[in-house]
């Protein structure tokens, strides 16, 4: 079945390497977690992108093992990996190849140009309906043999977007699918899917025509025996929308909503979520990426779960309760891939481990696979130091742990607390029934029981104290 | 007649304001200048181009004084002024009516958009055709009364382009030269007027349509008393052109060529170009920019001033001459507006004190007006703390001295020895008489001989030992 709890990690920043890795699954970890999303460990780990702009997206990274290292893990878990389907690094070889050799490479037809999606140029009005995760334009020059094109980039002028509508740009996702599935990877993480197909006068972002070809990347998928996550952030009706179509979404929606409640004691956004959210969802709190502020919002005359003063006063509390560490590491301060995401630690995001541990554990009894960020598992503080030394926003919530470190948080309350959860989570039977949530929005608190038979499970959490109580059979 | 000395300086760097810096010229260097480029005083001094991105280009920020101390300056030294063509600050008052109000703004034709210059689209030739001074496509979204569009930003995206061929565009451009001339502003410094004009399916830099621009705007300054210096960095046979048009253009070659023969010990390069290079130059060594190295470049086929290879072992050159600084400064290590430019002071990138004041010796005797930056004059070395206190390159060589530190200053030998010099060339009979100029490549040593009747004045310069001398009359 469906797992029920899962790890998000890096492979050098949790352990070291993916032998580390796996060890600390099997042996300190050992029945916490079903299945692990370990974050990008292709060729290179350690681009300009964190391993999201790989140069061979077909090869484990040798300084952290190999494909028979991720084989052998998933033995005992089921292993997610990330697909970076729009865009390769500027340094991948195909590409290159295309910067010297122009038309007359063989990889021409691989990587999308602006004439590719505009052969007869493109108006102000056409252009400025794009919809881009960062500001400015998508394009970046690029010598192309003996010319200077102007090539897609949606993310950075060192992402180089595939032209997913070529046969070539069809071979490379072949290729990628072939490596994962090969390397017993089960669970496959679209990255970035969102803005993979352009179709000129829309916005290229979530069109029909982007449903379309994540429908074909899911069967091509299916066919070698990996299910598909799409990872999209979007207003909250375009991802009930989208989970009816795809094997599973992400809940962007729920950890802000509880940073809500938790800084305002207003649960009435959240149970308005949990009473309209898809069920085939993975559930987070933290991730790798920030806290996605977007996903809550309004979208032009379409309102969000909170309105916009809601939504500018709970950033400003994410601020606070970090003590400001928040605000060096977001929007215009660092060098951002997205300024629509607050870059924090989760436990300092909630203001107090009291208040953290009260939003994991609803997080862990909502419907849906539970999946926890290393850093949040092992109550992570904001890193200022890696932020200071590297510049990178992100990096404020990307952490370093050594496996003997790792052992070593895993003694602290917070975290035994969180890994007890887990291990409730995974075993007791009532999650395998039916669930029912009750709020009462006047004490700011909610009840969510699971029930199978006689089998009973409870949680009520209390939001106005920041407090949880978990009763079972 | 034309000047033969001027200074450059900012007011709240040099001195503090239009006073102390007016109080300097006159008792101080009393004498020593003839002119005086003040970089831009306008509201702002201090915004995100340290003032080359006006809020209100017709009014004098007065954190620095008033039109009044710029008048009362004007009678005891030429005023030079900064005319920012291509731009205004994103805080400008009418573009701020732009973005609320959109199309129904009195000022909506004041500003450039993409479709002003594209009503029909734009193929993805004719824009990665348009030349730029930094990597990126040169529009940035902004709101437009209830749309979004595309504004045409050439420098940064707080830098909006102004539509020079509206009404609009071109009224903005006589209210701001009726400030200039009433201020007692005799001659009017074009900044970045290359890139004011743009043609669809050409470079937009420097075509023929932009030097009509400059005629006719030209012939509106010289209707108020004003004369023109054209600032442009580019191919030097464009600048051999350009320079047949114009009043007076910058001399930009000789700072990189002087580095040249001072790094490598060859003056051939040099040579060439003390042959061919325009008579109505200001000649610089260095300035509030970077020293600009594209304009001994070669450009696509056209062979430049040095090879490709010298190029960059000047580059390396300079880098190592000031142990590393300038390369902090440079290119994408800090939040550069053009990467062709390396910042460093002139001191550091000659290596020695002595070779610095061999290459303003030759500066001097070279004819046009001999310009010296208030950095160059002072002798001032790099400005790392600044540098890292702001981010921004080109602070490296932008150092602040109030008045007290100028006159301290003053008292050092390398600073004395350059104001002696230019009290030389101010005074001295034989520069109003022709030059000679004779070279011994192998010596690798210049002579420089200006001559009037009986009054003789001569430099001979060598560059193998860095040293020089003057005799005269």
């Amino acid at each position: 079945g469906r797992d029920k709890t899962q790890l998000i990690a890096y492979a050098d920043r949790f352990g070291g390497s993916l032998a580390e890795l796996s060890q600390l699954l099997r042996d300190d970890l050992d029945g916490v977690f079903d299945g692990v999303h370990i974050l990008p460990f292709f060729t290179p780990f350690d681009g300009a992108d964190a391993g999201f702009d790989p140069a061979d997206h077909t090869q484990v990274d040798e300084r952290l093992g190999s494909w028979r290292d991720v084989k052998e893990l998933s033995r005992t878990h089921h292993v997610m990996a990330d697909m970076i389907v729009n865009h390769v690094s500027h340094t991948n070889p195909a590409f290159r190849d295309v910067v010297e050799n122009g038309e007359d490479s063989e990889y021409a037809d691989m990587f999308l140009t602006f004439s590719a999606v505009f052969p007869d140029g493109a108006s102000e009005e056409e252009l400025a309906t794009i919809y881009r995760p960062r500001p400015g334009m998508p394009f970046t020059h690029y010598r192309w043999g003996d010319k200077t094109r102007l090539v897609w980039t949606t993310f950075t002028p060192q992402q180089i977007d595939i032209n997913v509508a070529t046969g070539a740009g069809r071979q490379y996702l072949e290729n990628v699918l072939d490596a994962l599935a090969s390397g017993g990877v089960t669970q496959v993480r679209l990255d970035a899917v969102g803005y993979a197909v352009k179709t000129p006068g829309t916005s290229s972002f979530m069109t029909p025509q982007t449903y379309e070809f994540i429908d074909s990347l899911a069967e091509r998928a299916r066919e070698r025996g990996m299910s598909v996550l799409v990872e999209i952030h979007s207003h909250y009706e375009n991802q009930v929308e989208v989970a009816k179509r795809v094997d599973q979404v992400y809940d962007f929606a729920l950890p802000p909503l509880l940073l809500h409640a938790i800084h305002s004691d207003d649960i009435a956004p959240l149970t308005k979520w949990l009473e309209l959210r898809p069920l085939n969802a993975v559930t987070v709190l933290d991730t790798h990426d920030g806290i996605g502020i977007v996903d809550i919002g309004g979208d032009g005359a379409k309102p969000g779960l909170v309105t916009d003063e809601q939504l500018s006063a709970l950033v400003e509390s994410i601020h606070d309760a970090s003590d400001g560490a928040s605000r060096k590491a977001t929007g215009w301060a660092a060098s951002n891939v997205d300024i629509y995401q607050v870059n924090c630690t989760f436990v300092d995001a909630c203001g107090s481990s009291k208040a953290y541990a009260l939003a994991r554990a609803v997080q862990v009894f909502t419907p849906g696979v539970a999946q926890v960020y290393y850093a949040g598992l092992l109550g992570a503080h904001c890193d200022l130091e890696l932020l200071e030394r590297t510049g990178v926003g992100r990096d404020i919530n990307r952490p370093y742990f050594t496996a003997e470190q790792v052992r070593a948080r895993l003694r602290d309350e917070l975290v035994a607390d969180q890994v007890e959860l887990l291990r409730l989570r995974r075993t007791h039977p009532a999650f395998d029934g039916s669930c029912t949530i009750t709020a009462d929005p006047e004490a700011a608190s909610l009840a969510i029981e699971w029930r199978q038979g006689e089998d009973v499970c409870t949680l009520t959490a209390n939001f106005a104290e920041k407090s949880y109580a978990i009763s079972h059979s």
